[in-house]
C-alpha cells in the first residue's frame, strides 16, 4: 500500500492546486482522481476542424488573480471574450436589439429590475460569504428563495422573468432552487451582481488560449506520477494513525488503497456524500452534503465557418425570455478562423432537454439559433454537446448551490476539516465561491490548513 | 456467488412487505441490511426497568390499513395512545391550558390559524399524490416553500408561529426547507391535516404492543435465512443478464456479492443515491437523490416512577412556540406501569442540540418538562435518546422531503424502475407517504411491479 503525506481526492482545479502546493512545500502526494482524465469541470474539446471549445468553465474575469496567476505562472496566456456589437434579447415574441446596459428591457420594467437590483446589492454588501449566517437578518434572508424574494418585491412581470432567466445563467438552478442568503453570499463572493452578469470587465472578460483544462493539465503534468487516474475512491478510514483511502476502478474492479497522514477530499458536496467514510461522519456535514444539490446544464457548441452575425453588428450575445436555449454568446476563436456560437440549457430547460432524443434536442437549439441570427445559423459544420449531469463524476454543473436554511444552520460545516479529512473544491471558497477562481483558492486553503498543522 | 430472483436492500418495513409479497408468490428473495438488525426508522428500545419504548416510527391510524392489517397478520395487537385530559401551549411566556381543538390559540390567532388551514386543506384536495406535478398550478404551488406562502399568506404572527411549530413536528424540517407543494402533496396523501395532526382517531392514534420494531422483526423471522445482517450495499451493477449487488461489512471490510434478475432498492432517497450504479443511473434519478434531503430530529424518552401529570388532568401533550423541546406526549405504557413522556427536538433544533454535550441536551431537556410539568419531572429513572441523524444508516429521520421545484421537475422519477432497478421506501409512497402505512404499500408495490413483470 502506498504511503504518503497527503491524498488528495480529485483532480480538478482544487485538488491540483492543493496538490502543488503541498509538493512546493516538500509532502508527497497522491491525487486520486476518478475519470480518465484531469480538469474536473473544465474539460475540453474541439470542434471538427480542431477549433478548442472549452465542455465546462471557460471565463475568467480581472479581478480572478488566483486564476489569472495561475495562468500566467503555467506559461499559458488569456485573450479577451468577443463581445463587440449588438445584443439582443427576445420577450413576449418581440426581438429587442441594444448596445447598452439596458438588456432590452422597456424603460419601466429597466427602472424595476434597477431598484431590485440594488436592493440585493446592498444586501449582498452585508453579507460576508465566510459567513454568510452571521448576517444581519440572516435567518429572515434564508427562509426567502430568489423567486419569493424577488416575487414578493415587485408585481412587474418582465422584472420577475430577469431574474428567472438571470439565476440559471449564473447557477444553472432556478430561482426558487436557491435560498436568497446563498444567492447574496454567492453575488458578494464574487463582488457584485453586476460583476457575475458582465462579460468584458466582469467574470465572462476572457479566455484561455487553447481551453482552460489546459490549467489542469499543466498541474497535472508538474505532479507526474503523483496523479492516479481511473481510481474512484469509495471509502475513507482515519483514526489515530492515519487515513487510508481505498478506490476502485472505474468499471468497479477492486482498484487499491493509499495511506497517508490527512486527506483533502476536492470535489464537488454531492460527491463527496457518497463517499463512505469510517467512522461516520458529524451529521452537520453529512446533512450538509445532503443539501447542495448541483446544477443542470447541457452546454452547446456550435461550429459555423465563419462568425456570421458579426457581419449584422451582432454581438452573440442573446438572451431570450421565450426560448429553451436562451443564452448564448460568440465562442469564436481568438483569430475567427471559424465562428463558434455557444449557448446553454440552464435548470429546468436542462432538465427537461435531457428527456428529448438527441434529434429533438439538436433541432432544439438549432431553431433557437435561427430564430435569433437568421437561416445560416440552420447549417453548422458541427454541433457538441455536453451534459454535465449525465456525467458520473460531477453529476452537475455549474455547482452546488444551498437551498433555503442550509447556510443558517450547516454552514459551519462547509469547510470545517473532519479529523484528517479537509475540505475543498468551488463551493468551499468564501472568494469566488463557484468559480475557477474560487477552487483554485479553495485546494490553496485546504493545503494551508494541513501546513499549519504540521508546523 | 448467491443467486436468487430479486434482491432486496433494506430491512426496513418497505424492503420485509416487499420481500414477503414475493415470497408468497414463490420468488427466492435476499435482503441484504446494513445494519445488524432489521426496522431500520422502527428501532426498538427499552428503559431500564423494561419498559418497551419506541425509538423511531411508533403511531398508527385508523385509516393506515395496510399497517393495521400487516400487524393483525403477525399476530400483534395494538393499543390507544394516551390522549385523556388537557393539553398545554406554551406561547410568548404563557402557558395556555386548553381541552378542545383549538391548539391553545386565542379567538384572533385561531381564526387566522383555520383560515389559513381551511385554504391549505382546500389546495392539498387537489393535488394528487401519485402526481403532484400535474395539479392546477403546480408550477407556482413548487415555487413557494412553506414559510413563504404562510407569509404570504397572513401577518399574524401567532399563525406563522404555529406553522412553524406543527411543521417540524410532521417533517422534522424547517417550513422554509419544504416545498409548498410537497406539503400538500404529503397531506393530501395523508389525508387531510387534521389527520396528521391528531392523536387519538389521527396518524398519532394507537400504538403496537411492544413495539413497532416488531413488524419488522416477524416479518424477518418468517423469511429466515433470506435476511442477511451487516451488509452494505456498495454497488449495483446491471447488464442484459441480471444485477449484482455487491456489500461489503460495517466496518469497510470485503462483504461479498449477489446476483438475481431484479433489484428493489428500500432505503430512503438520499441513502439510495450513495449506491454506485453501473451503468450510472440516468440525470433525473440522480438529480432526485440529490434533492431529497432528510429530516432533523433526536427522539427523548423520559421516565418516571408514575404518569404523575395524570394526576393534575393533564394529557402530556405540550406544544411550545417558546422552547426548543417542544412537542411532547404522554408513551407511558399501556398497564401505566410507570410514566413516559415522550418529545422531540426537531428539524433547527435538532441541529443545534446536536452541537451541545449529552449533559447539556438532558438539562435543556428536563428543564422544558419540568417548565411543563412541574418539578417532578427533575427526577426520571431513565433518559433515553436517539439521534437519526447521527446513524450512518438513516441519515435523518423522520423522511426525505422535496424542496421548491423538485415534484414538478423531477417527481416522474421517484417510483419508475431504472432497467432492473426497483424503488421502494416511505418516500416513493402516494398513500401514507412518510409514515409506516406508506413503506409498507411501497414495498408491495415493488414487488407486484416484478411479478407482472415476470408473468
Amino acid at each position: 500500500m502506498t504511503d504518503v503525506d497527503v491524498i488528495v481526492v480529485g483532480a480538478g482545479l482544487a485538488g491540483l492546486s492543493a496538490a502543488r502546493r503541498l509538493t512546493a512545500a516538500g509532502r508527497t502526494v497522491r491525487v486520486l482522481e476518478a475519470r480518465d482524465r484531469v480538469a474536473g469541470r473544465n474539460h475540453g474539446g474541439f470542434l471538427s476542424d480542431g477549433t478548442p471549445v472549452e465542455l465546462g468553465g471557460q471565463w475568467i474575469g480581472p479581478d480572478q488573480s488566483a486564476a489569472l496567476d495561475l495562468v500566467a505562472e503555467l506559461g499559458l496566456e488569456t485573450f479577451p471574450s468577443y463581445d463587440d456589437g449588438d445584443a439582443i434579447t427576445f420577450v413576449d415574441g418581440r426581438a429587442v436589439r441594444y448596445a447598452d446596459e439596458t438588456f432590452g428591457l422597456d424603460e419601466v420594467s429597466l427602472a424595476e429590475v434597477g431598484r431590485l437590483w440594488v436592493a440585493i446589492e446592498t444586501l449582498a454588501a452585508g453579507v460576508d460569504p465566510a459567513e454568510p449566517w452571521a448576517a444581519d437578518g440572516a435567518a429572515d434572508l434564508d427562509r426567502h428563495n430568489v423567486d419569493t424574494w424577488v416575487s414578493a418585491n415587485t408585481d412587474n412581470a418582465l422584472a420577475r422573468g430577469f431574474f428567472r432567466i438571470i439565476v440559471p445563467a449564473v447557477f444553472s438552478a432556478e430561482t426558487a432552487e436557491l435560498s436568497f442568503l446563498h444567492f447574496l453570499a454567492y453575488i458578494r463572493s464574487g463582488t457584485s451582481l453586476a460583476m457575475l452578469l458582465t462579460t468584458r470587465t466582469g467574470a465572462q472578460d476572457s479566455r484561455v488560449v487553447g481551453g482552460t483544462h489546459l490549467i489542469s493539465e499543466r498541474m497535472a503534468a508538474e505532479l507526474g506520477e503523483s496523479v492516479v487516474l481511473g481510481a474512484v475512491v469509495r471509502t475513507i478510514t482515519q483514526d489515530d494513525g492515519g487515513v487510508t483511502v481505498a478506490y476502485e476502478n472505474a468499471d468497479g474492479t477492486p482498484g487499491g488503497a493509499v495511506t497517508a497522514d490527512e486527506v483533502i477530499v476536492a470535489i464537488p458536496p454531492t460527491l463527496a456524500g457518497r463517499i463512505r467514510y469510517l467512522p461516520a461522519l458529524p451529521s452537520a456535514r453529512d446533512g450538509l452534503t445532503q443539501q447542495i444539490p448541483a446544477g443542470s446544464v447541457i452546454k452547446v457548441q456550435v461550429g459555423y465557418d465563419r462568425p456570421f452575425w458579426r457581419e449584422d453588428g451582432l454581438s452573440g450575445f442573446v438572451i431570450s425570455l421565450d426560448d429553451a436555449f436562451n443564452v448564448v454568446l460568440d465562442n469564436s476563436p481568438q483569430d475567427a478562423s471559424c465562428g463558434v456560437l455557444v449557448g446553454f440549457l440552464e435548470g429546468a430547460h436542462a432538465r427537461a432537454a435531457e428527456r428529448l432524443s438527441p434529434a429533438e434536442r439538436r433541432a432544439l437549439v438549432l431553431g433557437a439559433l435561427v430564430k435569433y441570427f437568421g437561416p445560416e445559423a440552420a447549417t453548422p459544420f458541427d454541433y457538441v454537446e455536453m451534459d454535465w449531469c449525465a456525467e458520473e463524476f460531477s453529476r452537475g454543473c455549474y455547482g452546488g448551490r444551498l437551498g433555503c436554511g442550509v447556510w443558517t444552520q450547516y454552514g459551519h460545516a462547509l469547510a470545517a476539516p473532519v479529523g484528517r479529512i479537509h475540505w475543498a473544491g468551488a463551493e468551499t471558497a468564501s472568494r469566488w465561491n463557484g468559480y475557477m477562481d474560487g477552487a483554485i483558492r479553495s485546494g490553496r486553503r485546504a493545503a494551508e490548513e494541513i501546513l499549519a498543522r504540521s508546523q
